[in-house]
């Protein structure tokens, strides 16, 4: 007999079974399945292995990495990036032995103990800190994204990649970050009134830098230490970078060696041969800071499958550089109809939410979208509007909306509509 | 010239100012100095590593790792704790391969194609789950704690251990978990009116297995099948766990196998031989779920060293099984007088809260202390009281306060206070 359970309690528990993967999922055990189950597998018979210093994933979820791209291949194989697997993935946070990576010279190997960063340029008392230095201040903690501005570009070709969702917008992640607000930094060395810029220069061979206008420094900038409680990884930038929440990710500038305090931007190489937009009439956009407002479903994604007709949920990540996501909607008819995801995460700027919707899907073909809403009351373009806006060429700040095609077969596969 | 900046800009410029720790931990730099850090280093000159896969740490983070403790040494080298190195980690979030474990059998290797969950007992429909199935499911994502009961025992041995906080206090972390909830799972199986309690069994070899009341189940237990965004890590009960947030990290059963509906507790061993608390009077309190209002400074700790007097922060973090953090004060002088610290994520019940606190260290002997306060109003005893309260070989629930004392020359010892 059912057990009757009354009051909140009871709502609670209906508003959730409402949202099941009714039945298709589960199977009714009988009493001989029950018998053989609880005989018990291999490995309750023997003693398990022993405690590791480090922990590692499963080598059962091994496929699990991330996709990369190296466009120069051998010749150079740090250059490129690699993009996380946002379609294995559940949450808010990456783990950072799955976020993105995007390097021009691969990763290198610093010594914390040789590693120094300098504040200099337009200031009263240019200072140098030893790493063991920058670990004593006082830290702050935020969760923010960091998305690449080249982010789905691969969605920006002829044909749409079948191929899975990271493969295509993974390179995007968002971690919990700790370190020390770079205003402390600049106020220590003594900003002259005349300092309009900074400029930062990682530690690679390729001493990528990039321009950097003072008041987004003395906002929230973070001179980054920690990534998701532990030091920041050597492909995050390790022993310390530089990070601009919400702005393009090449800006903020991995293995951080100075910071320059300037009258104007620098103009590097890497913000005039790379990260320009350019328009539909010739001209280019330069210091495209901000990243836009933007969503993708990770689950139904492109090469999944769903067995069955049944229950589904279909969840998946929004962020945007201009604060808090306010609102995603998921269509599963192409953009005809959309309805409200439930989100989780939405207090928090710059920094991914995780959306959900339950859905019935019939066993006939749907096509999935979602759009996001920020803040500032900005909404995801669609494919269209975005395309309308810059020259065929433009391979950054892709932001418009993704779909995915369900098949009566169950086939997920990407579609541009 | 100082930059002059106006309004609440300048306001908070000046705030977090007040917080540096100032002047000692950098250096002002020459214009020697600066020729000399601009020619860069060898890792500036040479093309970095190629991307890897699935990251790890730099190589030197190596000693970064769990403190292993295993009580049979090699002859169960899988059965003990390995305690998470708190003393080096920021933020909130415990990185999945630093979590704390207590294992009573070592880490089993399981085949999440073989593993299956049972629902069985007083059900009026036995149900048995494949992982496959249970992925498909609605799910929810929720940031707690995981606190081994016996956490913290090492600090009632006579004398004060001379070793990390990790090592005395790491058997907690706090992750951000992604799982469906159990009553989903409860309701499908439609629980009879009798069913009071639940059996949870773990599919290691010692089949760990506790009693949990029902009306926990039916609260805001999870099956959780992600950690920090991945799946869960086999030390953790990959392929899936029972999480029950804010009790006995021992009742979030790993590996978990089955659920069985009773009408009462089932007594297993391993709530009746362990995780019992002996009282001063010869009787022993079982079933003591939730973990207590606690909380540790991480930064400065035992081991440690101050190099000079001047600013530090003080920073550790707080938490409890009843519910959110409303508080964390801080002593410098052991006890006689407190200052509440800033909190990070007093927002969400049952998880770790991050507090710090600038502190100028004058070079005289301190001794550092933090209690907590939750939103039940319970505050954090002082070892006296908490002592008191049961029998001398009492070695579970210890929340009592923590004491570091600072020496004259810096050092950083553990002390009972």
């Amino acid at each position: 007999m059912a057990k009757k359970i009354s009051g909140g309690a009871r709502r609670r528990f209906l508003a959730r079974s409402a949202a099941l993967a009714s039945g298709a999922a589960t199977a009714t055990l009988s009493p001989r399945g029950a018998a053989q189950e609880l005989a018990g597998h291999p490995w309750e018979r023997a003693y398990g292995a022993p405690f590791t210093a480090y922990g590692q994933p499963s080598r059962f979820e091994a496929p699990v990495v991330r996709h990369i791209a190296r466009p120069y291949g051998d010749l150079a194989p740090g250059t490129g990036a690699a993009l996380s697997p946002i379609e294995s993935l559940e949450g808010i946070i990456t783990p950072a032995s799955l976020h993105n990576i995007r390097s021009h010279s691969g990763t290198p190997d610093i010594d914390p103990k040789e590693h120094r960063l300098l504040v200099h340029g337009l200031v009263e008392r240019p200072l140098m800190f030893t790493v063991e230095s920058l670990l004593r201040y006082p830290m702050a903690t935020r969760t923010h994204f960091v998305e690449c501005s080249g982010n789905s570009s691969r969605a920006l070709v002829p044909q749409p990649a079948q191929v899975p969702a990271g493969a295509i917008h993974g390179n995007m992640s968002c971690s919990e970050w700790t370190g020390i607000p770079l205003r402390v930094l600049l106020e220590e060395a003594r900003l002259a009134e005349s300092a309009k810029w900074l400029l930062a220069e990682g530690a690679d061979s390729a001493h990528m830098s990039r321009s950097i206008p003072i008041e987004k420094a003395l906002d929230d900038a973070l001179i980054a230490l920690y990534q998701n409680g532990e030091r920041l990884r050597p492909e995050q930038g390790y022993p310390v970078r530089l990070l601009l929440p919400g702005w393009e990710g090449n800006m903020s500038v991995k293995w951080l060696r100075r910071i320059k305090a300037t009258e104007g931007p620098t103009h590097t190489k890497d913000e005039t041969s790379k990260y320009t937009d350019p328009l539909p009439d010739g001209r280019a956009l330069q210091f495209t800071f901000e990243m836009g407002v933007k969503s993708v479903i990770t689950r139904p994604s492109s090469t999944m499958t769903l067995p069955r007709p049944g229950r589904y949920e279909i969840t998946g990540v929004a962020w945007s550089g201009a604060g808090r996501i306010r609102q995603v909607e998921v269509s599963t008819d192409g953009g005809a109809t959309w309805t409200a995801a439930t989100l989780l995460g939405e207090e928090r700027p710059k920094a991914f939410v995780r959306f959900r919707l339950p859905w019935e899907w019939t066993g006939k073909p749907a096509v999935l979208q979602s759009r996001a809403t920020d803040e500032k009351g900005r909404l995801q373009p669609s494919r269209k509007d975005w395309s309308a806006r810059y020259a065929p060429d433009m391979r950054y700040h892709n932001n418009s909306v993704v779909s995915w095609s369900i098949g009566a077969d169950g086939w997920v596969t990407h579609v541009y509509a």
